[in-house]
């Protein structure tokens, strides 16, 4: 019964066939042009990998292809690979916290447009401090206006005082770099940079946290909010995104109101306008709000929220796309905390007939059975849509197979998993799992703002990057489940799959086009 | 259908045994006093986690439960639950390099012992090179020495004259620490230390190989040799294992011969009988021999390692347990390329009767797709026995449930893979995902000489650390399934199982006992 070796390869295919007949790259034949393309991107990356990330770069002592973000970006934007995936209609970014999606120096450089937009510092800025004191911003009203000209530099600045950003910037000492030097520190305070992204976990959510803290005073300013607001779009758009699923906390202190949803919506309008003046309608089918509120409120405070979330459905239907609890799942609360009110939510919106979907943040953790890992059972349970970020999933066999029968995404966040530490670098990262078990998956930015992974093409380089088995191919699939997973009703998601088809199209027709 | 939370809750029970009930420590109901046992382990891991993890440790910024091995090594030591897993029955060693089995500084103890034993540099040893030069050791011939009384460090030495290394330690240059000096200059040639274990995967396999060609040039002389298979079979007996499969090559240029074999099993009968003398017979069962070649040698050359093989099988058919093929699978070539000779070498057992299993290494990788993780589908093809190391494993989802059905074992190898760069801590370790997918697991400690994991207690608690899923209950299956997947023949894995049983009750037992 001796096999030879033809016999053997035989078996040899079928077996890695089989093993990876759950994959969505699997189980559709690609047209000929999508091979082709396809085929162009893997050699392309195989040359690269030589090319670009064998050679060497000033400041990265050993780069690699799916290497930590930071340290690799200006290395990945040099790639023929980027420039490609840069192009690639991209579907829809599920997981985004709004707060957390234009980049800092246009947030700043918004601020500097209103002169109620204030900052101070709780000390006098020197050369030795400048690292550790971080700004703080706040619109003022106008009665409030002081119009002091003292620079948050000078000796004579008293800490507590706020100093209008434009004059703060301008009078920044020359010593510590004057206006660009004001601007590296403001910049600086509302994103992560290549150091910090490489200590230690605990030490990376501090300064996670302070981020927020410091670009929030400025982009909760309403005129300027709906500058912001259509910024994002205005960037998703250009990265190849058409459908956007943010997340905002309405939590009390945030300070979200109707007026914001209002504005979300006006913005919408008004971009939608834009584009379809320019004929480019198609381009963006939309934007919807997952009401999201904190892991650290109580029983009663979560009964307030889903009542406020239900009152908000009924006046924006078609904004408000589903319903989350949001923060560090290692430190908060654990959803099973807040299982009996979830559960009474769930009552209510069958009683009034009302579909609010939970699409809970789960299994955001390292942990191995923590109250993180356990979240994935009670998002499961309580009948969650999709599951934000699901990196511990990877553990659970029955879950795995709970999500891919009953047809539940995970949100997929690489860049954001490796700065925040759960995995040194793509090649760690548990992705790879998911797809070959058949597990629904969208690839999704999570805080752009913060780690510069503006838009989708850095997440799906990092992907395409550090893999041998996921091609264009297997990213395109990526990109139209996550249209598939959207709440978007049934009329609006196949225009927006159709619309996606079509550039799709003429995207793998214009890589093989160029490459003749 | 509304559903009350004592609903809820009992759903949530159900869920989470099913998805835990592949698990080994799942199956079985524990006693009593396993359970107990296990529980005292639990809060032990608890305490420890806050009033020892918790704590600051002198050059550790921030520690944690399942860190950076070489880093955490000392605080590991400190812990109580250290000292309980030293003291348990730990079953086999079934994943070890034999030549990296007996720590760096016994092994230089032994070394000058030995006036055959030189060593020289090529080039003279200066504070500034001292950390970049490697010492060569070699026994030489007596009709070769030249007793030249020369220090390594000494103006007048000729780089490539050999020294006795007893000489040259004591001559060495007080201004580089003198005796003690040319001891940690030694030893720091065959280990690696925590600062390498932090730098980069490709650095690190730089390291690690030249760990090696250092300690072969003392530990290949025959009657050191025979000390130190001695000292790798009392280390681990103390540790609490009782049968070992190591891994050795017999390629040509290791002058591996038959002369060694006899040694082997010289040592262990003696070894064996010294046992027996103290009344502890039942802790030892054996050891045995996994032949291994490299994967650089050609196909031809293969043909005569696996002949040879079958020629020392025939002579010492109770030594040799199996056959692989070692070396960096991302660099060295894959199985595939194997693959012809392979099958060759399988008819040829069959035609003569004998059974040598394949026992491969596969999958030590990071990569998705690449030649080393498509190691795995020729390991199983090839009907290995068990997988070394397997990293890659749980990204292929029909070869788990093939490793399952057909019980592959897999030689999980924890420290070496987070020190080798697989894995940044315990907590990215892949190890709970084949648990929970009740794929067999042993852990091993696979170069311990080199990463100073002696023994089994260490792999044992680093991942016993990081974890609150797995207990005490948990490492008692790895270890019984450690004996269970040796290739024991029935009546002696009976023997050695029952053994084991026996050592396992008194150790609960004793921990049940010491905490009353």
């Amino acid at each position: 019964m001796a096999l030879n070796f033809a016999e053997y390869m035989e078996q040899r295919t079928a077996l890695i066939n089989h093993d990876r007949s759950l994959r969505p790259d699997h189980s559709r034949t690609p047209t000929e042009v999508e091979a082709r393309a396809d085929k162009i991107v893997r050699e392309l990356r195989a040359a690269e990998a030589v090319s670009v990330w064998g050679a060497e770069h000033e400041g990265v002592p050993h780069p690699f292809p799916g290497m930590e973000f930071l340290t690799g970006r200006n290395i990945i934007m040099k790639t023929e690979l980027f420039k490609i995936l840069s192009k690639m209609p991209k579907g829809a970014i599920l997981h985004a916290h709004l707060d957390a999606t234009v980049n800092a120096e246009y947030v700043l450089k918004l601020a500097l447009d209103y002169p109620a937009l204030h900052v101070c510092t709780t000390e006098l800025l020197t050369a030795s401090n400048l690292n550790n004191i971080l700004p703080q911003f706040k619109p003022l009203a106008q009665a409030m206006f002081t119009n002091p000209t003292v620079a948050l530099t000078d000796t004579s600045y008293a800490p507590g005082t706020w100093v209008p950003v434009k004059t703060a910037r301008e009078t920044f000492d020359p010593a510590l770099g004057g206006p660009e030097g004001f601007d590296k520190w403001a910049i600086g305070a509302m994103t992560i940079n290549p150091s910090e992204g490489e200590s230690a976990a605990r030490r990376i959510w501090e300064k996670f946290t302070s981020t927020f803290t410091v670009s929030t005073g400025i982009i909760r300013f309403l005129p300027l909010w709906k500058r912001y607001i259509y910024e994002f779009f205005r960037t998703s758009v250009e990265d190849g995104v058409s459908y956007i699923e943010a997340r905002i906390n309405f939590h009390l202190i945030m300070l979200i109101t109707k007026e914001w949803l209002k504005a979300f919506d006006q913005v919408q309008q008004d971009f939608k306008a834009d584009l379809k003046r320019q004929g480019r309608r198609d381009e963006f089918i939309g934007a919807r709000i997952i009401y999201t509120t904190l892991r650290f409120i109580t029983l009663d405070e979560l009964d307030l929220a889903w009542k406020d979330c239900i009152a908000l459905k009924l006046e924006f239907p078609h904004l408000i796309a589903g319903f989350d609890l949001v923060g560090p799942e290692n430190t908060l609360k654990p959803l099973i905390y807040y299982a009996e009110s979830l559960l009474r939510f769930r009552d209510r919106q069958k009683e009034m007939g009302l579909d609010i979907p939970f699409i809970f943040h789960a299994g955001e953790t390292l942990g191995d059975g923590t109250e993180a890992d356990d979240n994935l059972y009670d998002a499961i349970l309580l009948g969650t849509l999709r599951i934000g970020h699901g990196f511990s999933l990877v553990k659970h066999p029955k879950l795995m197979e709970t999500c891919r029968e009953k047809n539940i995404l995970i949100e997929v966040c690489p860049i954001s998993n490796e700065i925040l530490r759960l995995t040194s670098s793509m090649l760690m990262h548990p992705l790879p799992v998911l797809i070959n078990n058949g597990v629904p998956v969208a690839l999704s930015p999570d805080d752009p703002a913060m780690f510069g992974n503006m838009g989708l093409t850095f997440d799906f380089y990092q992907v395409l990057a550090a893999s041998e088995v996921t091609g264009l191919i297997g990213l395109g699939e990526l990109a139209r489940d996550s249209l598939k997973h959207s709440t978007l009703e049934v009329a609006e998601k196949e225009r927006a799959l159709a619309a996606w088809e079509k550039r799709w199209k003429k995207f793998v027709e214009s890589i093989v086009a160029s490459n003749v």
